[in-house]
């Protein structure tokens, strides 16, 4: 496979045209206050679907040809690219269906059929996710489309860094949240070229670090899925695809405590008024909690999505 | 008094620029779906110090010269107006005095302190702020900025539109939060004149319908303290210079119920993830639950404001 470079992010930027919302970029006397620096916050939480997911799904299936978009898209997912790639496939108009554990929350499941998805369960305890995509794959002819090991989804993803550097001037510093990796190594491949100067750090829960245990091994580590509030980053392992971007690109990875992600939820509510997932607070709370020193630097944050339930965020913030 | 035109909130939003956020305009395929209308909400729920009100407060304050600036300035409030005066006069170097209930919340109180303002309590079952209010002023020559009924105020507030029309394009309805006028006749001044085919209706609580009975009579009309959870249109009644304005521009005032309110905040929450506080659900409520038809139309939704403590908001939204 050939390296991916900036030219694809700039691809994967027209494709979204019109179809993407170009989020806002917040900022917060309150939140430069506390940590010294000067923080510019992507909100992807304020992306179709409510996360940035969406960018990466609508980037793959825009890239189908004729025959690939008669077929229809696959994949599996029990979080936001489900509901990613439902939504984009409903846009333009191609058959998506999305393998679901049996026990997801009720709530996804009927998000994902609301955005137009055919949703297959399977039994997370007995059956193999990605042996149940390939074999339908193979009998359907669908194209699978994975959460986040597929360079035109790390590109997609890339497109929210672009934005931001453009819309916040030139950053010292951007912080990314990691789960599979297809954020931090889109949002590496745009700074870096927009912003060669840019540090570019992943932040991972303290739980699942695998990301960090990686870079410092030069290989993709695996891990017992993690147990932390961070759904969105219980991943076992980065993906190849971003790996290779991560390893060539990547300044640090860092982790965050579960606690630090419940105080960066509270203040964004309280301070901000913005609902994030707690795996969307990752970067945040390495900014406002010192994990990662920023006096004196302008720094990028991604805020990368916005789907928790409202009774699990109540507690949360109460 | 001479009537206030839209060069008067041209002028505001150059004395604005650099120092207001110019807040985005958000969009949600579910809300259009929901409503069959186009909606465009202004979310000033982003603004600084988290509502409109720091528009009004800070360009009555821009306005002062130098010898107003040296004393000071002074307000009554015990909501949003507050911190918007104390952040503001904080921001331009200039004292603030803030009258405030002594059993206001303490969250708020020290919101305000946290400004900058010097917090003065009075009891609001004994005293009138409006008569220490001038009695502080006159004593230490500070310059009163009351809430709403000023023509600084106003105009600082149609800022919020005019900014809203400029990126969303015309619309064929302008809907607005209305508590004491402030901010539906200065959007009404925008809207009218960038846009005059645009109608402009004012959303108030059901208990507190104030604005709608003095639209109807021709006269200002004075209500007892209405009991809803919308607590920035717990007012008595419109301020005069607004009732001029609302008069002259505004083509109705219609109502919704606390029981709709919180279903807005969830859907707000849920849906389009951000926090906003019962009264800055108002103009949305009238839009999504029917209030007011919207079928096929474009839309201006104003969101008002997003401070609401915490625990409430998980109390509303759980």
């Amino acid at each position: 496979m050939t390296d991916l470079t900036y030219a694809d992010i700039e691809a994967a930027a027209e494709r979204l045209r019109g179809a993407a919302h170009r989020t806002p970029v917040l900022t917060s006397r309150t939140a430069n206050a506390r940590s010294g620096g000067q923080l510019f916050f992507k909100a992807e939480n304020l992306q179709r679907m409510g996360a940035f997911k969406f960018r990466g799904a609508y980037n793959a299936l825009m890239r189908f040809d004729a025959a690939q978009r008669a077929a229809g898209v696959l994949t599996y997912s029990s979080g936001n690219h489900a509901q990613a790639i439902a939504l984009s496939a409903s846009l333009l108009g191609i058959r998506s269906a999305i393998i679901m554990p049996h026990d997801a929350p009720a709530l996804k499941v009927a998000a994902t059929r609301e955005y137009g998805g055919e949703v297959i369960t399977y039994d997370r305890y007995k059956e193999d996710r990605e042996e149940i995509g390939r074999r339908l794959a193979a009998e359907r002819g669908m194209t699978l489309i994975p959460p986040y090991d597929h360079p035109d989804v790390i590109c997609g993803q890339g497109t929210a860094a672009k934005e931001l550097i453009e819309d916040a001037g030139a950053l010292d510093l951007l912080l990314v949240c990691l789960g599979g990796g297809g954020l931090l190594a889109g949002c590496a491949l745009a700074a870096k070229a927009l912003n060669p100067a840019c540090r570019v750090i992943g932040v991972e829960p303290e739980l699942g670090n695998d990301g960090q245990q990686s870079l410092r091994a030069g290989r993709i580590i695996h891990i017992p899925v993690p147990d932390t509030i961070a759904d969105g980053a219980k991943v076992t392992h980065v993906g190849e695809h971003n790996f290779r971007v991560i390893q060539r690109l990547v300044d640090d990875i860092v982790t965050v405590s579960d606690a630090q992600l419940i105080e960066t939820m509270r203040f964004f509510a309280e301070r901000m008024k913005i609902v994030v997932e707690p795996t969307g607070c990752l970067a945040a709370a390495a900014a406002l909690h010192g994990v990662v020193p920023v006096a004196g630097l302008r720094v990028g944050v991604l805020i990368s999505g916005g789907n928790v339930d409202l009774p699990a965020f109540a507690r949360f913030v109460a």
